[in-house]
């Protein structure tokens, strides 16, 4: 109810900024699926700080170790239990922070639903637990590796792709550290990136996922809708705002005659303003959708705030944090993407005799 | 995993919009709340078909029946089954449908998952279901009327309502037929409709809406955040293709220095870009959220489509549909913030000593 | 967490005695199963009261009407509605009890928890709730007639039949009042219950169920064991006191050189102390467990008890009660069987790629 | 589903006997509480092997390292993640077993069902397992300290104490190595132990709990029912084979007059047959059930098997294991009930307006 996510595939998480360790445990992972642990290491390495001049300068190498539910590199059906030591955490970069709410971060809920909160680095709010779901999502990606999920950056700030994803070579999205496949589109997002961080500000974007190569059936119509499972999860992400699939927000300001998918004699649509989903249940068509990233909140500039005790104060963002937070959240996309159409993908297997 | 929604407080839902009745049952319940059962069918009668000129002329009474859980008007804790009589089924509208695939409805999906459909008038997939959701909604209500949630519709195809909500005034939102508290654009989107429905066609919308006087602390920050719940529920809803909230996809255009809440002394936040949410929990401003709804797929024109065998066959619509789902669909967004609201509430009473 | 049963095939009910009606929601169940309705109301009838002089006469014809789920005599995968309507509730008979606390009854503790509670014929605490389970159990037998599942009266107060299951003919089993398929047992302990009956007494007993033909595999191996599911579906029946499985409460008092089951070259065993389980999972031999019933609370003779006030009162049954519970409670025990059974021999479809 | 225990409260567990370590998440702790390390680190040692000399003799300190949801001391209601990292595998003991069968383990059904299995140590079946459920029952039991929780050896073999609860005095249980409160049934059950160890058998047993100072109200009454979860948690544990509470399997022989608790005039019950319960729900009274165990399947002695090719072939118990479970499930039994409980105290909260 808390830090699970999945119906038969669930991934249950822990673990704090700053203390010893994240982890989880996933279970209901089928048994007899041969690791490819370099995969799942892959992935992290996509996610992990450092890794650009446009990302957090912090240095950790986020290794993931299995504790058990694989024997001799195979699913054993057994729960996976891991954990990703948290081995470089400059507390001292947060600790003028113990007191003081900082804008547009949960310091301030977490206090008054808790009336307690571990405030170094964030603690549990903390979007390092993401590197938990990367971990997940690894495994899931293997697990439905016939379903091939592609995310990419899509816009920074007013910097957007102005081609439909059918014009896109996902192959060359990690060609550039901003993960967007047009490659001059990429090089705006950079330098638009770039130039923020030196003003001590940060920016926003988005993220657009595509599956293709989808099975026909997966999600439950009512709700467990495909897209509604898909949603929660991107929603889940650390300052996620809005989530759309297929025609999304544009479709609200279509009519019906121009909105239809006309069906194909073998059961594909002209066109897929459906975005692969119809009635909560995938058609076999790309399931695509795109995922709304507020500015990181946290800014190298002086701003007002208020303190624990209700007092007016100052803060000004130290350590080394993220510009843009898209370019490190694609892979945490594809993560969640995994997780859901595997989950879905194996409680299909019980919905017809 | 299918038919049910929430943690503590939980709605499962079954029924056909052409079988006997649709209904549901409502777990978790609190005992002790004297029911307004008129406020229940109130919102019931928001929501039927029939009440208008530019929704659907199908007429249906919509009258709920509890079954148990309420013993002399007050909840007792037990589970409240509930039903509503299909009463006026004209299935001869929808024989001809039997075997052809609707383009942009779940037809295909659903024979395809399941291997057999019940095609009368959509059968599962018919959202009739949305009145077993506002009936527990309206329970909801009742349990959490110290929130005012308050849903309106703020466009129609490109007619927009060119005002922040906070210069709405909610109570003329049932003034008029399309339930859009902006007098002067409900008249604009009422004509678009009607012009919509005489050539046919049908068109989308968006619903916002707002929930006031929201305590601190709703919401639970990893997996089951305010904000990712709220997003699952309004995903649930038929035709809904996006959700936002707070500063939205407009928020993935701005910089951190933007988009920051500055915090009063008093804890409030001067901008609420935030949405009322952080960290995925409500910090007590304003929760507030958008809805994006796709034109109803079902036209009164000739479409090209395919029938069960993979033959090219034409449709075209009969029966009495809506040209515009939006109007109809504001108590079923209500129903389910109210729903997601109180299910967070009763979970809240359990997360501190 | 309340009112719900299962995992993947979840059962949802409501319904208090003196309602309208009872009934539920089954989700998960798989579509394309042509439904067998006369199965399910012989299911009904072996439970119904009135069929025999040794239990209840009240009369109740307990005739299911299934509302969603079932088109054309099929499943579709959609949630099955249902409801039983209640047509025979002489609620005088019990308006003395009021506010009175029947000894060994759940009165008293539904008014502490709840501050509420429907007094009419026990409300929610009733056992006419077992009804839904049959229907419920009734549709997963029909789902896993593969395996046969037979439940029988194996002893009332200190009449037991002293005979291992095997040496019994399960084809017997209804073919007395009582459901001991050991017809010179069965004939004493109708006389029992007939006795007991006449002196305004009840009395306990207990029933044994062996599921025949078990795939190996079902279960899963922590806090899903299939014994473990079982216990706590048959602890779930109203008046249980206990439940053992394979060698019970007699294996604590074994050694280990006797109790093992020694395997046959085809993996099935010599004994089955185990029950046919181990480690939480079938093994493919006999699963049998045996359940006991206490006394029926509700006794024709006066009782020292209090009132809601703490006043000293005295009660004496009325109305129209079991003498003995047993008797029809054996297909209340099959249909839990065949429900926690069928929910693991869905759920083994996931285990394994 | 699978390696998950409770509703509000949840345990999620992961780990085999000779991986790296086991552990596990514990969410839906409430914030707030002091922790006191020491008593969890007690209730580990309580249960580890090497204790005494009729316990196995493997040497591990089962000390548990908490990763996250602490701190400073503190629960903050984030989730508990915590590993005990396994010291001491001599798999060298275990290694002759890779491919044999051991008869009442399960072995066998591991292989059928999953297809692989983790042989070493017994894996994932190891009771190595209930160490994660000790420290997760050791925080229960002090978030709910104002209850007392007392589990003892009731049983060896035939060895039974011939006395009611009530005259036991539960400080004297850990006076002795067999965890007997009655001293002079602890020396017989210890000879017992001792002597069956030497001839290299094992034997079964009863553990018996008592909770007292309960609150009245905590339980569900349809499927949630206080005993049935109890029963649920308590076949969780390895080698158990039955449950009862209350009255239990001779409430079965008795008749209504003499079972019925009669009231005092402040609500408690002049008999405690019900074992503190009714209707699912606690009364107040002691809740009191008995839990049997089997003997430890593996012995020292040479057994005929199969292996997993399905030759014939012999096998004899190497490694050090136990002679009784019973001494070292004392403090399980008491974890899982305290998990029990704790979930329904917290999930009460939310049952009443």
């Amino acid at each position: 109810m808390f830090n699970s996510f999945g119906n038969i595939l669930k991934v249950t998480t822990f673990g704090e900024s700053h203390g010893t360790a994240i982890g989880g445990v996933i279970d209901g992972f089928p048994a007899g699926m041969e690791v490819n642990f370099e995969a799942i290491q892959n992935e992290l390495d996509r996610r992990k700080p450092g890794q650009s001049k446009i990302v957090t300068q912090r240095k950790e190498p986020d290794t993931v170790e299995f504790l058990s539910g694989i024997f001799e590199g195979t699913t054993t059906g057994a729960s996976i239990g891991f954990i990703i030591k948290n081995t470089n955490q400059k507390s001292k970069d947060y600790n003028h922070n113990t007191n003081v709410y900082r804008p547009s971060h949960a310091d301030y809920t977490y206090d008054k639903k808790y009336g307690i909160r571990d405030h170094r680095g964030g603690g549990r709010t903390s979007a390092r637990e993401t590197a938990n779901w990367v971990v997940a999502g690894a495994l899931a990606k293997q697990l439905i590796n016939h379903i091939n999920i592609n995310a990419f950056t899509s816009s920074v700030g007013d910097i957007f792709i102005n081609k439909p994803y059918q014009d896109l070579d996902f192959t060359k999205t990690e060609s550039n550290i901003v993960r967007c496949p047009d490659t001059a589109s990429a090089d705006k997002m950079i330098e638009k990136i770039n130039q923020i961080r030196k003003a001590g500000d940060t920016i926003g974007g988005t993220i657009t996922c595509v599956a293709q190569n989808m099975p026909v059936g997966l999600g439950e119509p009512i709700f467990n809708k495909l897209h509604a499972e898909l949603g929660k999860a991107m929603l889940s992400i650390n300052a996620v705002k809005g989530f759309e699939f297929g025609s999304g927000f544009c479709g609200a300001k279509m009519q019906g005659s121009e909105h239809n998918d006309i069906f194909n004699e073998d059961g594909s649509t002209q066109s897929n303003l459906s975005g692969g989903i119809q009635g909560g249940i995938s058609n076999g068509m790309d399931v695509y959708f795109r995922v709304a990233f507020k500015p990181v909140a946290t800014i190298m500039k002086n701003q007002q705030t208020i303190n624990s005790e209700g007092d007016l104060t100052e803060i000004m963002g130290k350590g080394r944090h993220d510009p843009c937070v898209v370019p490190r959240a694609v892979p945490v996309v594809e993560a969640l993407a995994a997780l859901v159409l595997a989950d879905f993908w194996l409680l299909n297997k019980t919905r017809k005799i």
